[in-house]
């Protein structure tokens, strides 16, 4: 049987997969490796078959009852751009002054080689858990995310998986490890608003509606007064205007129409309804404020809007804080803040958290991971398995 | 000798030359049969040739001493767009219910076929004038403008041409004949903003510096404040945003920079330096209102900046006025107002008017002059002749 217990020589073997999204790049056989002589029953979607097209997911489940806990994450990583600005190459996982080196190593292959290594623990000293544990993992996270994590809930569920708690592997902390677990996000919502006027020379102005000037007011009413103050669990919320677009070349011409795109990322305060209505009545009164009569707007929403959740589950964000805390000392920010993540997916199944490494490097050239957090990370996730079982033990 | 004191005959023989910029089309060939036969010495300048490469102009004078009078124009006109649009064909000249249709009817073919007429009855009644008389016609208005009037004048007073008065033809009536002269223009300056923040994601922007939030200021600067309040003779000075482009296609993304173009038409309180230095003056205090360090701005200025002049003539204006009040009974507007015109190049050598046909229908399907309007233009033009030369010649 192969040895697992260590997360530096399992986060190697990972790295050396060039699982660019969205290739497998060997990454999931190299998963696959690791998990069945642990007595994982591992199943593959692939392409060919279970309804996941282009991108390969796994499921690996240990135990066939009891209380059930999801170990959730994806082995893809981003393009490692010019790989020779890389100290060390990006697929070579090389150690150098304590850190290893690679794409990945954070975001988030860290986070499986560790939980990997956990489990081979909990099990060399345990036995097999009391219960079950799985793994889901997708190829297709840093891509589209369409048939990833989303799709792979759907086909486990139809086959019968119930989960009590799930636990996602992203790097979390901000700056050490032990920072920040992640307990919900904000929602997100897209938007572009066109503002139309009237064409005309600007000589003439008094001929013409300048749609510019009605869409500056717009721009003022969408981000100079901030839509809330944030609440106990969650930031405030924030609407950021991502590109204005007229596209006249015109320097004479007033031109008939421009556009605005932005992005709200909202808390608990809001559903998409009440936030819809608020934007249209700023957008609204900024209208009437401008002034004239020939100024009409329009807002086309954008993709699809995530919703705002929150995990409120003691026995599994209070688990993690305590094997937090006997690792590193630590009592971890239960936070919401950040971009999205899978966990969007996995609420509607189970209670969900996420705790990771130190994602300062991720999506960059030199992306690396401390050794030692490898170790401690290992160490976290093997004293969360056993609090946790323990707990869903005494139900 | 050819006739050419009906306006209406002369005018249809122009507008069935295609004269679209900058074909020549006939129509520079049309008026040199109209003037020769008038004791003009007519003068093409064409791109094989005189300095005005790709166009045809043509500079015809009567006199050789004297006071000398400069009536300047085009014979180019605007394509006619989709020629079935038109309830008449564009370079037919027909004629229905009073009115002659024709792509150039009033801008600018009608002014030079009154001019022309004007001219031959004045000769018919006093033979010569007592002095000069020159006609400056370029094929290069409607187009870039660089191979017409500018380089007919350099090329007219290397050849040691002077001029004591022009005026230009173009249609400077808004409703009726007799409504306006214009004796000046406002300048125009034209400037690109480039606002530079920090890109990132829109989950994290404490991490950003978002260069449309500082943008939303700056456009505010610009065009919330009105420059000035105008002007005896001028009409406020007027700022108006003609594009925003930011060009950021993910919607998740704080876009690093944004740029806005803009123009301004200014009036005789600004000087291009006071103007330059009061809208540096205006963003560079948006953006300490914006009250981020990190955000930079550049300004870019464009083309070539036309200068405001105004022509102070009494006795220019003065004729033309008494020569209006004479023919229509009206006292006309001496007006600045409306975009640039080739006066802006004619100003530099001898003092200039404009005053032509009513404007309502250039540039659109079915252009057309009131016959009647030809006839009341051509005996205005002839009045204004007679005052214009009885003044110069009693100086």
């Amino acid at each position: 049987m192969m040895s697992v217990t260590d997360p530096v020589e399992n986060l190697q073997a990972l790295i050396r997969c060039p699982s660019v999204t969205p290739e497998e790049g060997g990454a999931l056989t190299a998963l696959e490796a690791m998990l069945a002589p642990l007595g994982f029953a591992v199943t593959r979607m692939t392409a060919s078959g279970d309804g996941t097209p282009d991108v390969e997911n796994l499921y690996a489940r240990l135990g066939a009852d009891g209380p059930h806990l999801m170990f959730a994450g994806h082995t893809d990583v981003v393009p490692p751009g010019d790989a020779a600005s890389w100290t060390h190459p990006p697929f070579a996982a090389e150690i150098a002054d304590g850190m290893l080196y690679g794409r990945g190593a954070v975001d988030m292959k860290g986070g499986i080689a560790c939980f990997v290594a956990a489990l081979a623990r909990f099990i060399g000293e345990n036995g097999k858990p009391p219960a079950s544990v799985s793994l889901l993992i997708t190829g297709d996270e840093e891509g589209p995310g369409i048939n990833g994590t989303d799709k792979l809930l759907h086909w486990a569920k139809a086959r019968g998986e119930r989960w009590d708690a799930a636990l996602v592997g992203e790097p979390t902390n901000p700056d050490a490890l032990g920072d920040m677990i992640k307990v919900g996000r904000r929602g997100s919502l897209t938007g572009r608003l066109t503002v139309i006027g009237i064409q005309g020379h600007v000589a003439y102005p008094h001929l013409a509606d300048n749609p510019l000037r009605t869409m500056t007011g717009m721009l003022d009413a969408l981000m100079g007064k901030p839509l809330d103050e944030g609440t106990d669990l969650f930031p405030p919320t924030n609407l950021e205007v991502t590109s204005v677009d007229t596209g006249n070349a015109a320097t004479n011409v007033i031109p008939e129409k421009t556009t605005a795109t932005f992005n709200i990322r909202f808390n608990d305060l809001w559903s998409e309804e009440t936030l819809k209505a608020e934007i249209l009545d700023r957008l609204g009164h900024a209208a009437r404020t401008g002034g004239k009569d020939t100024t009409r707007f329009t807002v086309e929403w954008l993709g699809r809007v995530s919703p705002v959740f929150l995990t409120r589950d003691e026995q599994l964000a209070g688990s993690l804080s305590e094997a937090i805390a006997a690792v590193t000392g630590k009592t971890p920010q239960l936070s919401t803040t950040g971009g999205t993540s899978d966990a969007r997916f996995i609420k509607d199944y189970c209670p969900v958290v996420e705790f990771g490494l130190v994602g300062q490097t991720m999506h960059k050239v030199d992306e690396r991971v401390a050794v030692v957090d490898l170790e401690k990370l290992t160490e976290i996730y093997r004293h969360f398995i056993e609090r946790w079982f323990a707990l869903a033990a005494a139900c």
